[in-house]
């Protein structure tokens, strides 16, 4: 796309039609002003085939807010509008509309949201949207296309660094994400605790240094002008000599590549200098590992680090180190200290989230304001599990003696749970499902929603350090259940006595029938 | 991200960090100028789990021509390579390599390429660069980026197109992409078949009309004020007479929101004017298809429409095709006359290619030219069928007498098949396999690459339309066995006689042994 393009659309044509033609509804019926509330949540954690998420990360709203304070129709869109046609060939959008929109600003919304890098959870409110109905749902779009997106790559990350076992995990995505969305997706798994990543432009942007060496290309290079693989190695390490890490399988790993870097290795440290380390990038990565952690042993390298990669994700990660924890010994060497020396770039399967290639996140009316009052809207589904949490709501987190969250209580706007001596947790959906805790029980209640977003001004950003920090630390307070990579505990979204008693009455309003 | 963000993170620094090192290499070594070639090639198709595509379709080409026509240094970029340092601290790239790299640009390259919204197939050449070794491996990272998500959605619309039988098929799916992707998706879904997108600044750009009319938060707004479904009906019926489409599935499909709709249809008709037909977004839309198809036919609305939505992906709309099949006689309904009214709203599951989240496309050296001639370069691999094709290529479509597209040959660049009375086919691997065809047997070859960029020129973009043509002409000659959504037939991409012939010698240099 040409500069140009772009402002036409990443603007505010970045949008689903109907938010439009919606729009004109309200405002021709007098609603456009109408106060409104909407939830964005997420139905279900991602689900990767045979293993399911416990938890997610949340990313992508300081883009979001970004394009929020910059949101404005440009005469150039007014007049694509006022092009657009129905059936009959007559303009769909008049003119009076067109003029409104022209004055279109999101600085009338306010939007509590959890902030970036904090665990949530299915069913939970992670951002809630007040303002004029025709704005807020203007919104709709752009901020799930802001936030599924980069919270299941934040998500993914969380679960392949936490397969690392503390290894540092690169991001190599770039290549096969969805175009200019692995900019997005990048800044998602940094701060699901991926380290590093290949991606250029966007470690400057976040003022991280990006990582990566070279590719088989160089040593195919080098071998199709009759000087080999050696040669390139030579050649890398002359211009690299503090920065010296070797790919080492274009050739043949065990017989060519490895022996060939030990040989510049050597030749480096007569210099004075001490290699990085090897890259593994295709083969039996466990048997390789443990083949070049005793080659470079035995040449004296103990030091020199090994980084995988190819087609990597948390299970390849942990079916790597399981191998190396049972074959290792064998060879004479620590399973342990061979997997604190390994790093993994992980491209692909961690910028498409593999196996899960998408969130459900959603963003739902829940209530509207009329004749002094907010008027909780509910929207019945076939399925109860779809039916929403209706009104104005807050979102606390309640952590146990030990410290530890132990669930999260959706409760009206006017409650605080830490006024009350004893807490009934009720399942959002099933009657008979109820905990009952006491307040002494618990160590904490937190508010989890902050308002990130008032009268056009936005909460400070935060750099990716303090992100990656709060993730860890809300990582931290998870039980290793609910983190587990396969069947996790699923952690308990309830609602309040309150909630669920309004929720309860809607239901019976919208099916025609009052409660008796 | 910002707009002076975006400077950054999308222009020359849009890249892994490898090109620009592996670049100085280049440099330092005197290597830069040396001429190269690389093949852009996927090696397997979209394997959606259980069931594999049999073709790609090719997308993304013209935008990665305006990338390469805007490409340039700017002084930011250089100031942060600048400041990249290496392990010890010290600078990690050079002020003359940096002054160089100010003049890059892609103008030098020459590329030769299949064009947008041609069927093609894994292990044939789609792309080749040919320039300066530094700067076409500098490509690689951002063509990777802009032909692999869009062709993978191209194919995926394809398939869906397929599946609907010939129904309008409409993409939904800005809110589940990946962030700003989705506008390179919904590109690459209109050309791949899809006939709209509900992304209106997309539309906008390619000069078709955006689809969409309105959310379960129009319903639920206007029961929320005590107005109910039929007022949010009729609302949107005065507002938009002639293109009057509802959603149904608010409240209760059956029950309220058809019951609904056809009491505003009787209306608008009376008023003149004849609605568009009602969308469904949930539940079993096969059985609600036939009960929406039955009560519209009944209340005189035959011609009204039923959009599905909600979802969907080729499988699932083979389904529901399978279902009416079934189901639609014992309601006294003509199954062809019910699929015929149907159009499909296809979100999510299209613009992640659900099942199938990226497509493995690879940048490969595969010759380089030095002492006055191309020296072929070649990468051997644990698998053979990763081996490269080395060498300078052509790629050629063979036609059977039935005008089919028969199979692919890959020869070198200087072997012209029309003027041989005689093909030979080799199978890429195996030795054994092959198959011999006369002249005579094939109704025409056709060269499929051609030249798109020359000279900082690149060849004019073709209009959304004509390249939807070629994707249809192109699938008209493809034959229906090896479009099959399951199992399909493997399209034989073979290589020429002289091809293999250079393959095997490599192959057998590089592992030190002259054939005999």
């Amino acid at each position: 796309m040409k500069p140009d393009q772009q402002a036409t659309a990443e603007g505010a044509l970045f949008t689903d039609f109907y938010q439009l033609t919606m729009a004109q509804l309200y405002y021709r019926e007098g609603l456009h002003q109408l106060p409104a509330r909407f939830d964005y949540f997420f139905r279900n954690y991602p689900d990767y085939g045979s293993h399911q998420a416990g938890y997610c990360l949340t990313a992508g709203l300081d883009w979001l807010l970004n394009y929020l304070e910059r949101y404005r129709f440009r005469d150039e869109d007014l007049a694509y509008l006022r092009s657009a046609t129905d059936s009959r060939g007559q303009r769909l959008f008049a003119e009076d509309f067109l003029r409104y929109l022209k004055e279109v600003s999101f600085e009338v919304l306010t939007i509590r949201a959890v902030p970036e890098g904090r665990v949530v959870h299915a069913g939970a409110p992670i951002a809630v949207v007040e303002g004029p109905l025709l704005i807020a749902q203007l919104l709709e779009t752009a901020l799930l296309n802001h936030l599924n997106y980069p919270t299941l790559i934040a998500t993914k990350a969380s679960r392949v660094k936490q397969s690392a076992q503390g290894g540092v995990v690169i991001d190599f995505g770039m290549r096969r994400g969805q175009e200019r969305g692995v900019n997005a997706g990048a800044r998602a798994a940094l701060i699901g605790g991926v380290d590093y990543s290949s991606n250029t432009g966007l470690s400057c942007l976040l003022g991280l240094p990006p990582k990566g060496t070279h590719a088989h290309s160089l040593v195919q290079t080098f071998m199709a002008l009759g000087l080999g693989e050696l040669a390139a190695f030579r050649a890398y390490a002359a211009l690299y000599p503090d920065d010296c890490l070797l790919l080492v399988d274009t050739v043949d790993t065990l017989a060519s590549g490895l022996p060939n870097a030990l040989i510049v290795f050597e030749e480096l440290r007569r210099q004075g200098h001490e290699p990085i380390g090897v890259r593994l990038d295709s083969g039996d990565r466990a048997f390789l590992s443990i083949q070049a952690a005793k080659m470079l042993d035995e040449a004296g390298f103990a030091q020199a680090r090994i980084v995988l990669s190819g087609n990597l994700e948390e299970f390849a990660i942990w079916q790597i180190t399981t191998q190396i924890e049972s074959d290792a010994p064998a060879y004479g060497l620590d399973p342990q200290a061979l997997i604190r020396r390994l790093s993994y770039g992980v491209g692909t399967q961690l910028m498409v989230s593999g196996g899960a290639a998408a969130l459900d996140g959603v963003y739902k009316l829940v209530a509207v304001y009329e004749r002094g009052e907010w008027r909780p809207a509910i929207k019945l589904t076939e399925s109860p599990a779809k039916t929403i949490n209706p009104g104005n709501k807050a979102l606390w987190r309640l952590y146990d003696r030990r410290g530890k969250a132990t669930a999260d209580l959706v409760t009206l706007l006017d409650e605080d749970p830490r006024e009350l001596a004893r807490l009934t947790l009720r399942h959002p959906v099933e009657a008979n499902t109820y905990r009952n805790l006491a307040r002494a029980e618990l160590s904490g209640l937190e508010p989890l929603l902050r308002e990130v977003f008032v009268q056009g001004r936005r909460a400070p950003p935060a750099s990716i350090t303090e992100l990656r920090s709060r993730a860890e630390a809300d990582l931290a307070r998870l039980d290793a259940g609910v983190k587990r990579l396969i069947n996790p505990h699923i952690y308990h979204v309830s609602l309040s006595e309150r909630l669920w008693g309004l929720k309860q009455q809607l239901i019976a309003e919208a099916r025609g029938l009052r409660p008796a």
